[in-house]
């Protein structure tokens, strides 16, 4: 085993996201102490119970103290609350990273908090699954995914690199942008569709009744994994879109504009409107799967593509 | 082998759903003969290699010649031109149905042009790939997927019976209902989530170009089996389009208006209406996996529940 990159990390927030990197960093001997810290007293003792690190607390100041890295691994809306927190027991030198689906939001809210001398590099790993808390998490979640790192221009190149370097030993494909390219992208792949996930199969709920059962029956024909999206946690992803509102909105007014354009050709029997779209969306597949995006295995991007194999639960965010 | 079924078998169209039938009808033993015809040289001639039939015909009247059961399958939209062409060679007593992924419009199409004396049950397998052509078929596409016969009230329930221990007999779950009740659930369990998928691989699609790399780069974050969906085949998704018009503009509507009511609660902040909408969603995720109707695995609905195993690329319509 190699000399571990940092001494204390510290995880604030130990759910899916937080117990899967306390889990990897200890199989790749990454750092010398985990010190965790939640809000609850169930959930820690959860962690506790999962032996996922060296010290607990309930207190976020009293978990940060002395450590060298430290992730916040908590709904996107908490990190203003988290960040004033932590800000007086940070130990000069340090660096304070997080993994939240949004990242403008997060750096408006942390950084005005954080004092001078921490290094402060935000980061969101694509990789996830619909289950949530500690027991959810896994050592192997990383593999293979994306993990974009979101640092202010003159941020102290050391310390990202020393993330980057962090998130690749754990098995991630570490790429640098600007929060707000990282929003626009995201809205467009993953957050609208989690929304028009949510959405339909709403209007299904809401069905009379004779029809709802039916869709329920009949779900196979393509509603049925809509459904599983729209079980993922709802603070979570209430959160995201209240944080990645202007995205979002500005992303789902093209989508609704092209949708009614659709609409309109459905209404008017237009079938080389249709034709011509349904073709076109096959050269963006023949793309994906060019880039080494996708196999020929279905799994709605729960497993990475190098792997593939479709029997897991992951969806990343 | 027991008694085969049905003397003579002709398929109209040798796509997906007729070549898979032909394999399936064979390994079954349930017809003592099979008859093939399709529009294109091409793919007869696909069709020969394969072996999939006894005897093969580019001419529609020539195949349905002596066939106790025609089952007719073409895009929807070529429905009532396959009619007229069959109807004057029809044997009387035969049985004729399709496999159409709509059914009110067949039935209108089909309806009028058939002579007395043979019986009409149009039939749904809500089982597929988004592969096409006679290569794609296999002889297990059918098993533990749901058929839906739409028979006309007084249909000859000798006849029904009939079709429905066929659609058994090669591993399908039968359920009897009417065209406008199936084209209804249909619509929002297939066609819609077809719909929005397309029209959001559409919306990426006229990105800006360095959004749309980062598109096909992080695709894994969810959008990535979106581009499966809307990987489909045109003609007959613009078919189903085209054919079932009331009820996906039915269904499109109440979803537009959903999603409106969601983008003014993102524009608002108004977090309670998104998270009550991602809670209640939960439960429709909970029906179906009670119901049985999926596992753990995600597919996107190409393997039946039963089996699950998510290595297929089966996507019913
Ligand atoms: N799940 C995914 O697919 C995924 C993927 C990539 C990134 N992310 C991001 O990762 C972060 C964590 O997600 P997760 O899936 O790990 O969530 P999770 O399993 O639900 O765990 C959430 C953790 O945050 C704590 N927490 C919740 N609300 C809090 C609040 N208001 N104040 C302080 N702490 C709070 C919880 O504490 P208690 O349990 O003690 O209440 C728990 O420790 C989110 O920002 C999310 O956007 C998620
Ligand atoms: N694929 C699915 O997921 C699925 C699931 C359930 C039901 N269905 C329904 O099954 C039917 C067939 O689908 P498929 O996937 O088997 O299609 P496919 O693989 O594309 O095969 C279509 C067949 O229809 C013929 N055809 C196409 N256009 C025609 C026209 N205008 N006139 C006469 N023949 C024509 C083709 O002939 P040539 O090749 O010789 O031109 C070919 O034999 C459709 O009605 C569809 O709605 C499909």
């Amino acid at each position: 085993m190699t000399e571990p990159l940092f001494g204390r990390l510290t995880l604030i927030g130990i759910g899916l996201i937080g117990s899967s990197i306390a889990l990897a960093a200890k199989r790749h001997g990454l750092v010398s102490e985990i010190s965790i810290q939640t809000r609850s007293k169930k959930t820690l003792e959860r962690a506790i119970a999962l032996g996922l690190g060296d010290t607990y607390s309930l207190d976020p100041a009293e978990a940060a103290k002395v450590a060298d890295l430290i992730i916040v691994c908590v709904p996107v809306g908490a990190s203003e609350e988290v960040a004033q927190q932590i800000a007086p027991s940070l130990k000069p030198g340090a660096i304070i990273s997080d993994v939240g689906s949004v990242k403008s939001s997060v750096v408006q809210q942390m950084r005005p908090h954080l004092p001078n001398g921490i290094h402060f590099v935000p980061a969101h790993p694509i990789a996830g699954t619909e289950h949530s808390g500690p027991d959810a998490g896994f050592a192997e979640l990383f593999e293979n995914r994306w993990c974009i790192l979101t640092p202010e221009e003159g941020t102290d190149k050391a310390a990202v690199d020393k993330l980057a370097a962090f998130w690749r030993a754990i098995g991630a494909n570490v790429e640098v942008m600007s929060p707000e390219h990282h929003d626009l992208v995201l809205a467009i792949t993953s957050h609208i569709p989690h929304l028009i996930a949510y959405n339909i199969v709403g209007t299904a709920a809401d069905m009379e009744e004779n029809v709802r059962q039916e869709v329920i029956k009949f779900s196979a024909s393509g509603f049925r994994d809509f459904t599983r999206i729209a079980a993922s946690d709802p603070t979570m992803w209430r959160d995201i879109f209240l944080h990645n509102k202007d995205a979002v909105l500005e992303m789902l007014g093209r989508f609704t504009e092209d949708l009614t354009s659709l609409q309109r050709a459905i209404r008017r029997g237009d079938g080389d409107t249709l034709f011509e779209l349904f073709t076109r969306t096959r050269a963006i597949r023949r793309n994906i799967l060019d880039a080494g995006q996708d196999t020929a295995v279905p799994d709605f991007g729960r497993t990475p593509a190098a792997k593939g194999h479709g029997t897991t639960e992951k969806n990343g965010a």
